[in-house]
């Protein structure tokens, strides 16, 4: 890996993030078309699933500003793509605009298509070095690299608690643990993630919405429900918005699954031995869907059950300054019998909104896939 | 207050600094002098009970180096003493020196003695401005203030807990939840305690030294322990080093009061309504014996109860990057029935520290006396 990034990618990656929001299941992608004089001549990153990649938005940001992209050098953070989906080949676009040099931060991580695009443009005659940004580019799409990879999303667990790890009282209280800035955070890592997943129960405690109100954004998360008994209300606000709605169920109840695919929602069956939803399985299925980050927001039993199983991989924490005593915690499991038995994470960053904490922590080795 | 500090008053601090772990249960102050031409002619901070104050080893400094004080400019953190204790007067001292100004961060905080020292210079002709530092000062005193306007000391919890509030398991599972680097830095906030506070539990459990290993401190500080029942043995390790050791007790035990007395402790009959030790008035007893700083390194039970009666000021918290699930929280406290009546702090610091975190946190308006 070349650690010392041109400048170039470096703004190719910023581009990529302005597609954090947007590009959902795709990757978040930036372009940078540089003349041969240096001079910075497009500029682009993926617009939403279905619209111009990167590269193409920014071979049309150049022409259409009236520059020759002959002989240019495009800074990608991922590889182009070679391949016709809903759109046609990034590949081909760079060699018909005559673009002599692609720097690329990365290969496609699907281990099916990763190196094709790379080798269709050094066919054509077109110099490729990869590596500079790889770390950034790999970081920001975490969970499309999770799916192509692994096959099953990015578990990030989102939890408000208190200092000393109350979620809610022993009474169900827990509106508003944070404050209203680490709420407004809380809804831009929603509205970063493919879909929302949550618990029947804090549905049925709640009535939740789990959309994205405190930030603007072009397009709402999905939401899936772990619902074992299809007990998921017709009228829940989860299905009043018209997004994609996946309840997974163990029960077999063809009316409630009937009712509920009236309101749109989908309903998939995937009972484990004890009666339960198996959640591997549903990390499985929902990769399948095109999931890439699954962001979680759930009571401590899901919480518990997830961490148990070993599916989570990062924890999007926020602390208040308080302390409350007995209560729920962030994630129902153990009682343990060692220390070393525990979630092991590590500290990816630690920040205050107004007058919390936000702690975003990794289980460790859970990304090295 | 002065916002804008004199950059000599910063160095004095600086010194002040010095003296955290030496001066106990005298203030950690500093003082600097400068000479007419803006030399500084002499330095010195506050030595340990019975020591000279930091005037006064300013003042041999500068002399000692073949300087005159004559017509100096005196940077103190805190105003000079006008009472004869161990020592003398710092003012007399300074008077006798000839030192033509006084700049001071701050009043005595005894209100019986605040102000007389500033009125003993003026009356000799010396120049007074007070108010460069005071903030710095005054909290780097905080222990020292606390018991000087409140009569108890500051009290300070220390929490070593996993990052969902785990401080050991439900087998009593707890070393080590945090990492080397955190547990050094905890005894650097042992060594700047005037005591120790543990409860016996904890004794039982572990038979900690609860004294300062990690780091090199000139003094150890004093150990307190909550017994109501006197279970303390004779052959704990805090007994071992010769360090002051208060058991505060609910129990009338004579045979039991006299062996630990014969070890060297002393055993104070403080017994609440319930039978159970009176945490409050222990409080102002440890003023009365000069504590300015208890550092609490207990168990959930005596955390929630000092929580519970409204006795902590701070929370130092080493945080470590672990799930725990079920087991021993921070504080035993609650259950709650509204969010708003849990115990409401503010974030001063959050550290890395190794794979760990520290956050000091301090209980709302605690320090507001």
């Amino acid at each position: 890996m070349i650690h010392k990034a041109p400048p170039h990618i470096h703004q190719a990656l910023g581009l990529a993030t302005q597609a954090l929001f947007v590009s959902n299941p795709n990757p978040r992608v930036g372009c940078v078309l540089v003349s041969p004089s240096g001079e910075v001549i497009g500029q682009g990153f993926t617009q939403r699933a279905g619209g111009p990649h990167a590269e193409v938005v920014a071979l049309r940001d150049a022409s259409g500003k009236g520059f020759d992209t002959s002989g240019a050098t495009a800074y990608v953070t991922l590889e182009p793509c070679s391949h016709h989906g809903r759109t046609g080949p990034c590949c081909d676009a760079l060699i018909q605009a005559g673009v002599a040099k692609v720097v690329a931060s990365l290969a496609d991580p699907n281990p099916l298509v990763g190196g094709r695009g790379f080798d269709r443009l050094r066919a054509a005659g077109v110099e490729v070095v990869v590596g500079p940004g790889a770390e950034e580019s790999r970081e920001l799409n975490i969970g499309f690299f999770s799916r192509m990879i692994r096959g099953t999303p990015w578990v990030r667990l989102k939890v408000a608690s208190s200092l000393d790890g109350t979620t809610a009282l022993n009474n169900g209280a827990s509106q508003w643990i944070t404050s209203r800035a680490a709420r407004a955070d809380g809804h831009a890592w929603r509205a970063r993630a493919c879909a929302v997943l949550t618990g029947i129960g804090t549905v049925l405690d709640d009535n939740p919405r789990l959309d994205v109100r405190e930030v603007p954004t072009p397009r709402q998360p999905h939401v899936v429900v772990v619902d074992s008994q299809l007990q998921l209300p017709t009228d829940t606000n989860l299905l009043m918005n018209g997004r994609d709605c996946y309840v997974y169920t163990a029960s077999e109840n063809e009316t409630k699954k009937a009712a509920l695919q009236a309101c749109g929602a989908t309903v998939i069956h995937l009972p484990n031995a004890n009666g339960k939803v198996d959640l591997s399985a549903m990390l499985q299925d929902l990769g399948q869907r095109g999931i890439n980050e699954l962001h979680v927001e759930a009571g401590h039993k899901l919480n518990g059950s997830l961490v148990r199983e070993g599916l989570v991989d990062e924890l999007l924490l926020y602390l208040a300054p308080r302390l409350l005593g007995a209560g729920r915690g962030i994630a129902d499991f153990g009682p343990l019998t060692a220390l070393a038995d525990g979630l092991a994470l590590e500290f990816k960053s630690v920040e205050t909104l107004g007058a919390d904490l936000r702690v975003v922590a990794r289980v460790q080795g859970r990304d090295s896939f």
